[in-house]
């Protein structure tokens, strides 16, 4: 699929869209449309159980999204949270100045500074692709949304940049309430916000995004992992300065490349996550080493975490693994004149950060496009079935009040149970066309056997199934097993199959 | 419990604090700890499945939190979104109008414009509560947070101050894409924004504050509701102009208080909610008539619906049920140029609203006021098992590895299915105690019996129940059921027992 057609497929079916779209939209701001926010809550709590529940001391906080500007600024982001813009002199349109260059073939880090940036501008002669305009000097533009609360409008805050201040903020608390003891996690599902200065369409630079991360705080000499276990996975690694991927196992990735154990071992979890839970394809998966040049500066080890994505054009960053350091904690311990180490086994110490991070609209976006396709003539949403957004369709054969109330009375049993939906519009084969592009497993079908009590099939319905057709006979009575068995996300068979849980 | 009581116990137990607390924190903006977390997400899950999941065309969305300009133009928000701001001429203290008058006893309309203000002040001989300098003139302030996009921050937007908003912007694409058929319920829970003049501690007035909110469209001659079956349910209103509350009953409150059908079985809807589902007790519930004078200009019945809570002083607000006509399609109709008027049955016309609105941070901080309290000696949060944060704490009897690992064994056993906590530090009381305190129906205790082959009881462990502290002997296999039936939140009982479900 390429881009205008998953804009146009997550329009008409309820997936997302542009905010106040009624009003013209607006840029790189979306909503979730019924479908789209239950796919999405899929995603999540998908997420929160692989990541955090299964872990006994990690825990799920929830946050507010404006933060005052004092820990904006110790942290860094109130100076250094930038991107460099280059606007044209003739016409003024304002570019991301790497994303123009870029563009326009000419490879820069993502770091480059001003200087650098002017400098590859002149020396390529680039010119302002809309006008052919001459550019301006670059600049530095700090893309946090600043506010000011208070009846006279001076106490200057910020929309947060990224979730994870907000848990750095609160990990002083949180460590003391609970066991005082590390590796702890603390994870927040919630929404950052950032002025981009181009956003485009496909929910991927978007200026209001939803992110999951988790914060593993840990002891930098200790950070016990169950390594064994995931030793001999093989996962595709793009390194920095490497020609292209390499497939290496995680003990491979320790041995040969100098990558620390606790950190190879999350790149495997998260590998398990794409390809076990969310059954990205294998060959669609990767991790992308950034060089020093382009990671931010408080990142000892940064690996995008990238899937290929049709319609943005090839691999693209989902989430990343970002090894911290002290960086957060040191730096909110002297904003804030708040000593933040801690005392474990006799030792003070401050503790380190491993960062996993994930874009949850990318995911949702990278989920639909990497599972929409076509099976024969039919359009269907393969999706795994503790992911789709509904269980279960549950239809009358025909327009006919008998059938519409026995199909009725099914629904109500179950509503309360499951997200199914309930659709007597259209022909039957219409119906299923709708639920196969949403990715609804199974569509249960009520006809004249389900209500005649003289038939061998009184009391039972059709189920059939989306991605091969195939059509059962099946007990009303059973339904509701037949659904938790087949619909129900079960993050122990995961834990299972990883080797994680014996 | 008093204010500072419940805002230490919030604080020591991990349910809310200020943001940024370790910066002094941040006035009206808090942050979620690892047990207010989950019991907000509780509370979220149950209002979803009464309110939503349970009708078969109400749906839930999720939309951006930056609106851009023109919908709150068009919504009359840009213009009229104030309060009332009055400042002392000498120490400059700024005051929200009304809240100043109420404070020093002066009954004044909240809807009250400044020269009414004004003229109270002056006929009262008002002065600074502080300082006693003499107040200035007082003058509207508009409540939103504005923010500018782009690159060169020049296309204006704001925090959107109600969730209502996303949802009107979206009911055109959601009609379209649905069955066409009213009642259409479209939910949101999410956060909104409002620049308050003096938040207050203890959740109630919020410069950042997480709303849930059923939207329900429907044909204003025709909105048909299951009356008969509540019609019978008697509930406390409290009615504008009254001399206090009075209990009548559904009907009764259609037949001589001249409130519509459709209306007062919404009230009895979320009387259901309180009492049967967050058990307040009846006693502390009622509903609050808003005049002419008090109420937004298009709410054309606005009834508050109020909890008693001890630590606020007594009945306030913690939503509403708000009849809001046309005024919402009409005005983004005429702002957008997209007519939002619907043809149903051969019938052009544009869809009513009634709003049912729910502040979660105040539900949640009014479920921990009433159900936190003494059992004997015994601190205890009497909260019905299916919205307590934990289901069930595991403990080992005492510092021993054998019964460490037995206890170990069971939590890993059960924490993919419930979300329980291992707890091995201190004396088991105080680990009761804990657990009391953070309303954990159910303490599972692994004792030497537990893991002695040769006793009866082997492979049994303890079961404390919260509230009574009965203890009963359990085989470990059966945890599973036991946890299963005493903590899911099943949404079919509540139906069944109100009568709405037969």
């Amino acid at each position: 699929m390429n881009l205008d057609d998953l804009v146009a497929l997550a329009k008409s079916r309820g997936f997302f869209w542009p905010a106040a779209e009624i009003y013209g939209g607006a840029s790189g701001i979306y909503d979730y449309g019924h479908v789209g926010a239950l796919l999405k809550k899929r995603f999540e709590t998908a997420w929160t159980s692989f990541f955090v529940e299964s872990n006994d001391n990690y825990y799920l906080l929830d946050a507010a999204n404006i933060l005052p500007e004092k820990p904006l600024v110790a942290s860094g982001h109130a100076a250094l949270f930038n991107d460099i813009l280059i606007a044209c002199t003739k016409c003024k349109t304002h570019y991301r100045a790497d994303v123009l260059l870029s563009d326009v073939g000419i490879r820069i880090s993502e770091g480059a500074n001003s200087a650098e940036i002017d400098d590859a501008v002149e020396k390529n002669g680039v010119k302002c692709p809309k006008c052919k305009g001459a550019m301006a000097k670059s600049k530095p533009f700090n893309m946090m949304f600043d506010l000011y609360l208070g009846p006279e409008r001076t106490e200057k805050a910020y929309l947060r940049p990224e979730t994870a201040q907000s848990v750095y903020l609160n990990f002083y608390r949180e460590f003391n309430i609970l066991r005082k003891k590390l590796p702890m996690g603390l994870a927040l599902i919630g929404r950052a916000y950032r002025n981009e200065i181009s956003p485009r369409q496909g929910l991927y630079r978007l200026r209001e995004l939803i992110q999951a991360e988790l914060q593993i705080f840990f002891d930098p000499e200790n950070f016990e992992v169950d390594f064994e276990r995931l030793a001999h996975r093989t996962l595709s690694v793009f390194f920095h300065g490497a020609g292209g991927v390499e497939r290496l196992t995680v003990k491979e990735i320790v041995e040969k490349r100098g990558i620390p154990r606790f950190y190879a071992y999350h790149m495997a979890l998260i590998d398990l996550f794409y390809t076990l839970v969310l059954r990205i394809p294998e060959h669609k998966f990767r991790f992308l080493e950034k060089g020093a040049d382009s990671r931010a500066f408080y990142n000892k080890i940064h690996m995008d975490i990238e899937v290929d994505v049709e319609s943005w054009g090839g691999f693209k960053e989902v989430g990343g693994i970002h090894y911290r350091t002290d960086y957060d904690l040191s730096s909110h311990s002297k904003g804030s004149n708040k000593d933040m180490s801690v005392s474990v086994g006799g030792k003070k110490f401050m503790p380190h950060v491993l960062e996993l991070s994930f874009g949850v609209d990318r995911n949702v976006w990278a989920l639909v496009d990497t599972m929409f396709g076509k099976i024969g003539e039919r359009s269907v949403l393969q999706i795994p079935n503790y992911l789709a957004p509904f269980a279960a369709g549950i239809f009358p054969l025909q327009h006919d009040e008998i059938l519409e109330n026995k199909a009725r009375e099914i629904y109500t049993t179950f509503r309360t149970q499951f997200r199914i939906e309930y659709d007597d519009s259209g022909s039957i084969g219409k119906r299923y066309a709708r639920m196969d592009e949403i990715g609804t497993p199974f569509c249960i079908t009520v006809d004249y056997d389900t209500v005649d009590s003289n038939s061998q099939n009184y009391n039972t319905v059709t189920v059939r199934h989306r991605d091969d057709k195939k059509q059962e006979r099946a007990k009303v009575i059973d339904l509701g097993e037949f659904l938790s068995k087949n619909t129900a996300f079960d993050i122990g068979q995961f834990l299972k199959k990883s080797g994680l849980l014996v």
